[in-house]
């Protein structure tokens, strides 16, 4: 398989926007992307999106969007894994390029779910359970990861307000995202305090929805042969270094451990296979922390605290940017806002920042090795990256 | 890049299918390309689908039908393009295995569409039309493809009867196919009295909708030696010697030339290139013939007759079994049906059918090479494969 690195970056500010439409979104993550990577296109484009048929009425995005980027008559799909719709992407536009196929691709996620009723989005959201054994009962998305947080709380003891960290973090780190959807640093108290949603999870154990694309331009690391270890921006190449899928059911019934992410499991071990590495060589994370449940059980799985002790990692202070492993350096799905289709590259976009030392007040100090973690249902499809400095 | 070998193809009658969920319809057909491959499971699943989502209030399609049909863990995503799904979601397969990160693949297209409301299913499939400069206006799908028909009349001075033989050459290919939807000859009578449905496009002008799922196992060709050219079943290996993609604008009014499939013949031209062959080697071409009109097109597009002359050629009985380029020899869209995430699966494995000499009365003699060309939109996403005898 060929190297893959990552050339150039896009993303937009995350929020209500009621300015610009589907296409304009993810043309306006693109092109960035194209602009950070000094190319004019690219021979394929790889959509995530999950809810545009359901919201814009809108699908055949590959073609939709190409033609409006200028890369009309280029190969383009959309891929679909629910909220993993992203990191699917970028895993297809790297499948594409290391078979050969191609030898350039954008990988862009892109969602715009804010413009609709909020009873509209909330069913849509619905469609990543299981349509004929989950949600014929009558939960939404939300009252769902709600029961494996109550189950967790149970399970290991701990209280509620143990959990209030990983949403601090989240929102202190945000402070520092000009993209970022939230700017409101919080405290225990707020978290304590917060609005009830679906017991025991509140407003600030759950991400805010958001519309947002995000893109990456990946090429061969043997096409920047010759250019050294820095592109003529002077900026340090980051390539892939792993690139792993895995899935488990959707409903979280049918789970023999439903407080165990089996497919992150998998997924990041063949991960750390990939790149020959385990968890202590991580230097920051972001993981899929759509509701701070979401962000313990990663942390489990991934191998940086044992079952029931992702929450401990937090309490320490362990997840902050000086810490053990860092984790929403950038916000997070809990502040930098959770557009579903586009958060797996909003991750890998941010991870890029970091490891070219572009993150600001929120730098890891001398990060070399980045994760980013995407997840599509309440565990269901799990694809894990690791990018490092070429 | 690795070959890549059809090892097992399955597929479902195209029918109302109210007995059978969406996950049960995919498993049927993937079951059997299992059972034809030999093989019991595959290192990864691409799901074509369009409208899951709309219809069948369910996304998240890769882990749910893995899960359903014993891949639990193993990686899956769903791939759209309209249409043109199945044929993306094999192209997706095709290079997962080509780069060398899974080692087989099963692409299965699969959609559920009739038991919805018309008006709902007509609303969903106009989700493949660009929702902001086409849909807007009122149009269906339907009613786009009839401009292009009208035009193409106007143009090239033929009477809507001359479209005829389109359809009556799919309805007699369809009486010898089991999984076809429709089994009733039609007359140049029947197709003249036909209700109209969107002026100049009647009623046997369109293909039928359906539920239905077709599947294709995939494995390196390299793999295979060893076992000669025939499998252990005896069946000869089937390869694909072409795999190409092309897109277009969705809107048909932003072409330059609304009668020329552009991304057809940048997908053939591509294709044929990779092959190292032209028209005249194609031995049979299941094409994208969800409108007549679209048959007529498409010829033109991939080589086979002078812009405006697809229509002689059928009129000439050049579209037969015994003619010169024999097409929907298993009765195409217009009469196995159109599911249409799943139709680009059928072609496939109807050109496997073929050339494994297990078409039946229809078997087109000697086939030795066969395309299959599925388009997403009107247009908007063309995909072209060639398989080959190994």
């Amino acid at each position: 398989m060929r190297e893959i690195a990552i050339l150039g970056i896009g993303q937009t500010p995350v929020k209500e926007n009621f300015e610009q439409s589907l296409r304009e979104i993810a043309g306006e993550a693109i092109i960035s992307a194209l602009k950070d990577a000094g190319r004019e296109s690219a021979d394929g484009l790889f959509v995530g999106n999950m809810l545009s048929g359901m919201l814009s009425k809108q699908e055949n995005l590959g073609a939709l969007i190409a033609d409006w980027v200028g890369m009309r008559g280029k190969e383009a799909f959309k891929i679909e894994a629910a909220c993993g719709s992203g990191a699917a992407a970028l895993r297809m536009a790297l499948m594409a390029v290391a078979s050969g196929e191609l030898d350039s691709a954008i990988a862009v996620g892109v969602e715009k779910m804010t413009e609709t009723k909020g009873s509209e989005t909330t069913a849509a959201l619905a469609t990543a359970a299981d349509a004929d054994y989950e949600v014929v009962h009558g939960p939404s998305f939300v009252a769902l990861n709600a029961l494996v947080m109550q189950r967790y709380l149970h399970e290991y003891h701990w209280k509620h307000t143990d959990f209030a960290p990983f949403s601090i973090n989240a929102h202190a780190n945000a402070m520092h995202n000009p993209y970022a959807r939230l700017h409101e640093p919080i405290t225990e108290k707020d978290y304590e305090r917060a609005r009830m949603i679906a017991d025991p999870i509140n407003l600030l154990d759950a991400s805010p929805i958001g519309d947002g694309a995000a893109a990456a331009y990946i090429v061969p690391l043997e096409t920047l042969k010759g250019t050294s270890r820095s592109l003529s921006n002077g900026r340090p190449i980051v390539k892939i270094i792993a690139s792993a899928a895995a899935t488990d059911t959707l409903a979280i019934h049918s789970r023999s451990r439903p407080l165990w992410l089996t497919a992150a499991e998998r997924s990041v071990s063949e991960a750390y296979k990939q790149a020959g590495l385990n968890p202590t060589d991580i230097d920051l994370f972001e993981l899929h922390d759509a509701f701070s449940i979401m962000a313990a059980l990663s942390l489990e799985a991934c191998g940086f605290a044992p079952p029931g002790q992702g929450v401990r990692l937090a309490l320490e202070g362990e997840i902050g940017i000086q810490g053990r492993i860092p984790i929403a350096t950038r916000g997070g799905l809990k502040a930098r806002g959770h557009p579903v289709g586009a958060t797996g590259l909003y991750q890998v976009v941010e991870v890029v920042q970091q490891l070219r030392g572009e993150a600001g007040p929120t730098q890891v100090p001398d990060a070399r090795i980045g994760m980013a973690q995407n997840i599509g249902g309440s565990g269901a499809t799990i694809i894990t990256h690791i990018l490092q400095i070429a």
